[in-house]
């Protein structure tokens, strides 16, 4: 069944609104839910509404936060999102970044006290739109166990990082530091298929093929899976985004993250909420615009000219997958499953609003 | 064979004098050099001398460049290395990107025009020194394949980032963006064993566990190796790196990088030597310091602590395998191959400077 983006951002802004958020934020938080629809990336989009409602319901989150600067320098900010829905602590934040970048060339912002802020591609994307090199990046509940490690001590953590171009389509990097997503697990086993080796361990720290290890205790393992095969570099890479986002905002880290579908708050906290991080280059504190767009251009055929490797069809641009699927969007609408369309209209019941037919 | 770290350390700084280096200038780059060594990275240490050597012996090099600022805004600045050795170039740039944070909080440095810069770990050790979280990255000359191309079209290119801890050792992350660097795949070739699975490519792009397949026209893979075990975000970071350090910078990127060992200059280049960038933050512009250090601490402790994977002694912490190497030497010193020894009583005997003993 498919939906016209527009009809799904509709509902989503009258659900987040019924739950105390202002006009202005239920349709910001909204936009970052669709867009991860419309880029194909359907784990965070619309199939996640379910949990933010809970944690409203709950009492858990602040629908009106009043995000403060806890400190700031020229060119760094360090935030509070007051407890807030990380679908807007994450965009005000990001907007902060990306102004002190206007001002000063380049700019870090942390932010704590935030929640699950959706895509981490989203905020690359808007710095895209004023011609500015986005990062983005955040840490996330624990579900992978650091190299040598046989439980789960940090999150999936990942890295987004988009890059402008001129005639050729934007380079948008988005991507978890684990091997695979949970989500992947979950599809293996609804299949019926084993997994890649490298991808999980069990609940007793043994390297497993088989789903049912990880939802029964086990951990995903960081990009590389095996020292053997660079195990070790994923966890840094792991560890890096936690030490950023978590460590040095202020939040929670590592294993003290909050389970954003449980419950929001840690039940051992080392810091306030969730922690994200946001930055923004301008290109021209580098180098002249127009040079740098010529030059990821001729980037770009360049590698996309590669000489394919047998059985493919040669390497895409980061981003690539992603812009595809919200071209098909705009033409097909947003598939969602039965289930998360039976989830959305019990949603719309509860809060009387309707849900648009397909 | 070992030796004083000391004594290496006063023979390449005589060497690079005498290839005509400053004298301040000769000892930070053999200061590069004997941390790489003294670090366990041997790769990128005393063996890497010839090579080095080499590019003066042709006038590739220019042994006395003045950098210079082509542009710059109070957190960046986009330097050109005035076709400098990159162990010099490195950390002046550097130095500028740590003297910029102290002023604004945060500071991104790119550099061109620069050359090999020695281990990327050096320029975050530099960083912990003034109690800064220190990052630095460079290209390299191509090696590695994109996932889904059968050529190399990108370097194995390093990320390096560091974080001060508090009673606790530092945070170093040293890590190249490849599954495994071509000297692990030569050492395989030495020891006449097979690779790894996801290692390498052969010439024709077909996957290989055959190291001889590396040296006659292969390719290193990106962390992650093919696409099921996460391939395309070892390629998503081997970009990122090279769009930050070559295309931003005004370097040579991708293929165009000039190989380090045959010569400086690429035969069709698309920008100017070798790139590099690096950043640092300022803690207290988030943070206050010792709150920080206490947050650090507890974070690895914590991971230090998560239940070991059987058959192992559980998580490292990044960086323990360089320091426990950096303790080690000095109780026992460098140990170098013999080729290496030979190589380095070579270079001696030419520039009439006495190799010292073991």
């Amino acid at each position: 069944m498919a939906y016209i983006p527009e009809h799904l951002h509709e509902f989503s802004a009258a659900v987040f609104e019924h739950y105390g958020l202002s006009t202005a934020d239920a349709a910001l938080a909204a936009d970052v839910l669709v867009t991860a629809d419309c880029r194909g990336i359907h784990s965070h989009g619309l199939a996640r509404l379910w949990a933010y409602v809970r944690l409203f319901e709950k009492g858990t989150l602040n629908p009106r936060p009043q995000l403060s600067i806890i400190r700031q320098s020229p060119s760094t900010a360090a935030v509070d999102g007051d407890n807030g829905l990380g679908l807007i602590v994450g965009p005000r934040a990001n907007d902060m970044a990306m102004e002190k970048a206007a001002e000063t060339g380049m700019a870090w912002v942390t932010v704590c006290n935030s929640s699950h802020y959706g895509i981490a591609g989203y905020y690359p994307l808007q710095a895209l739109e004023r011609n500015l090199i986005g990062w983005s990046m955040t840490n996330t509940s624990p579900v992978a166990a650091p190299l040598w490690g046989a439980v789960s001590t940090l999150g999936t953590n990942p890295i987004a990082v988009a890059f402008p171009a001129g005639s050729e389509p934007p380079i948008v990097i988005d991507m978890s530091t684990a091997v695979a997503s949970g989500g992947k697990v979950e599809v293996a086993q609804r299949k019926g298929k084993s997994l890649p080796t490298g991808w999980i361990i069990d609940s007793e720290g043994h390297p497993s093929i088989h789903p049912e290890d990880y939802f029964g205790g086990g951990s995903l393992l960081p990009l590389g899976g095996d020292y053997e095969h660079g195990g070790h570099k994923g966890y840094c890479l792991m560890s890096l985004v936690d030490l950023l986002a978590g460590v040095l905002s202020g939040a929670n880290w590592g294993p003290y993250v909050p389970a954003f579908v449980l419950a929001q708050k840690s039940t051992a906290p080392v810091g306030k909420g969730v922690g994200h991080c946001f930055a923004a280059m301008r290109i021209d504190a580098f180098m002249d615009l127009d040079e740098y767009r010529q030059r990821v251009d001729h980037w770009i055929q360049t590698i996309r000219a590669t000489k394919p490797a047998p059985g493919t069809n040669g390497p895409l641009i980061p981003g690539d997958p992603e812009r595809q699927a919200e071209q098909e969007c705009r033409k097909t609408g947003i598939a969602l499953t039965e289930k998360v369309i039976q989830q959305l209209q019990k949603i719309g019941r509860q809060a009387r609003i309707p849900f648009p037919t397909a």
